[in-house]
């Protein structure tokens, strides 16, 4: 009788001002379909993030078609699940689950978001050595994605090295050894002068944190730059590197193109990520 | 940046054929409201009605902005709300909770519904005396909404007296005693030769009970009818009575008037009631 409905929702803490739910929602609504994102703050509930899989398991019984899952219940939400997605099993976390009859199924699209970004913006961008900054779970998604992508040398630079170190494990695990490696951040100048690209995993660039991931000295006109933050649109780095004339990839694509395929896992249907990509930009420029 | 988005639900058994989704989110379409209006059936989750008060916590926490609540849930939700609306108190069954930040608060739209339903479609309709077969959940909200409405002397007749004395005891607390009295079975042609009204509480009608609620020969031209089932539109009772010159009452309005009610208590909107009850004849005709 009724046209198809779909509930899902994003279950994390800060989640106030994610973008997700007007990105799902107005793609929903182009394709007709009755779409409500929902936001589900477990700060705001005063739950724990260990106590995420009896969020999944009310969410499911209360109608939920599947979530978005981000900080800090990525991990924590493994446990619960009835089966993994390659990408969510090589990762170690799920940014979407599925509900699929009683089955609940973890995916990760900040992996194939960051994935289909890159191709779709930097198509030609040469990988033989990749610099990046940043090894939290947005770090550890890109990294993944660029190994997956043909990267034949990724270096992973933290102020953590041990959060380097274990993103390197994980890569060498699922990638094979030698194709990644850690470099401390007094080593950044000569990694630079010797990469084709830099990716910045960082919050460094957001409205709260701004400035440039690294001296703006060390950016130079042979390289590509990829950006993750969004918020805003044209970063600092992105800007400068920009003026350099380098080739360079905001953070809109991997924003756009996780929720494309977010939407695409909870409804079946293709989402129109041109348009995705437009909302993006009005979304941000909004607000 | 949204439009104003609605979650709502119903708990209960046996609600797969409800009409009650349909006529909220056709509504909400109308209104241009995003809406999505969710089935939790307790017999699919395997919930025991004794645990409808977690439940409700679970809709709360999942983002649910209310719920209707329909058998075998009506009493028990009494436990886990906040606040009660005269109605609800009254009857002591709630099939309506609305979240209000940290509170959620039980009212009951079967009978402010069926006294809409009931001075819209039969204004003028003497209430001296009234005779009203059925005592159960819905029995009790026409019961209530009858004295409300001003009924002078109500008489209950249920295949089970005890029920039927039960409802009694509440009107004659409610509404102080004399103005509610019960009446055996046996004893209808006598209640029947001598009132000005019928109404039909019981199932009797419906498609899976089907035939009259009493001997046809019982009704005469003198009567006025209401119906409370609407599945089909044309009960056997509402068409002996029809043909009878008898004014009557189908059940379409009873539900479009408690699906409009709680509408409203949702969404703080004014909803479209005849649209609505056209919405009702579309959907049972379609059905």
């Amino acid at each position: 009788m009724s046209r198809d409905s779909y509930l899902v929702g994003l279950i994390g803490t800060g989640i106030g001002p994610s973008l997700t739910p007007a990105l799902h929602e107005r793609e929903a609504d182009r394709q007709g379909l009755r779409y409500l994102y929902r936001l589900i703050d477990i700060g705001a509930l005063g739950v724990a993030p260990e106590h995420t899989g009896e969020l999944v398991r009310s969410a499911r019984d209360m109608g939920y078609d599947g979530l978005n899952v981000t900080h800090p219940c990525k991990q924590q939400v493994l446990a619960h699940l009835d089966g993994l997605s390659p990408h969510a099993e090589a990762l170690g976390a799920v940014n979407t689950v599925v509900f699929d009859g009683d089955r609940a199924i973890g995916h990760n699209t900040d992996t194939t978001g960051f994935a289909a970004s890159f191709a779709r913006g930097l198509p030609d961008a040469p990988l033989d050595r990749v610099v990046q900054l940043g090894a939290g779970g947005a770090g550890a998604a890109v990294a993944h994605a660029l190994l997956a992508l043909g990267a034949g040398r990724l270096t992973v630079l933290d102020a953590r090295p041990e959060r380097a170190a274990a993103l390197v494990d994980s890569l060498d695990q699922h990638f094979g050894p030698g194709r990644a490696a850690t470099a401390g951040l007094l080593d950044i100048a000569h990694q630079l002068a010797d990469t084709d690209g830099l990716v910045n995993a960082t919050p460094i660039g957001m409205a709260a944190h701004p400035g440039l991931p690294l001296p703006a000295d060390l950016l130079h006109p042979g390289l590509w730059v990829a950006e993750i933050v969004y918020r805003p649109l044209e970063t600092a780095l992105v800007r400068t590197a920009r003026a350099l004339g380098c080739p360079t990839l905001d953070g809109a694509g991997m924003a756009a193109y996780q929720a494309a395929d977010a939407f695409r896992l909870f409804t079946g249907r293709e989402p129109d990520t041109a348009r995705m990509l437009a909302d993006i930009a009005a979304l941000t420029s909004a607000r």
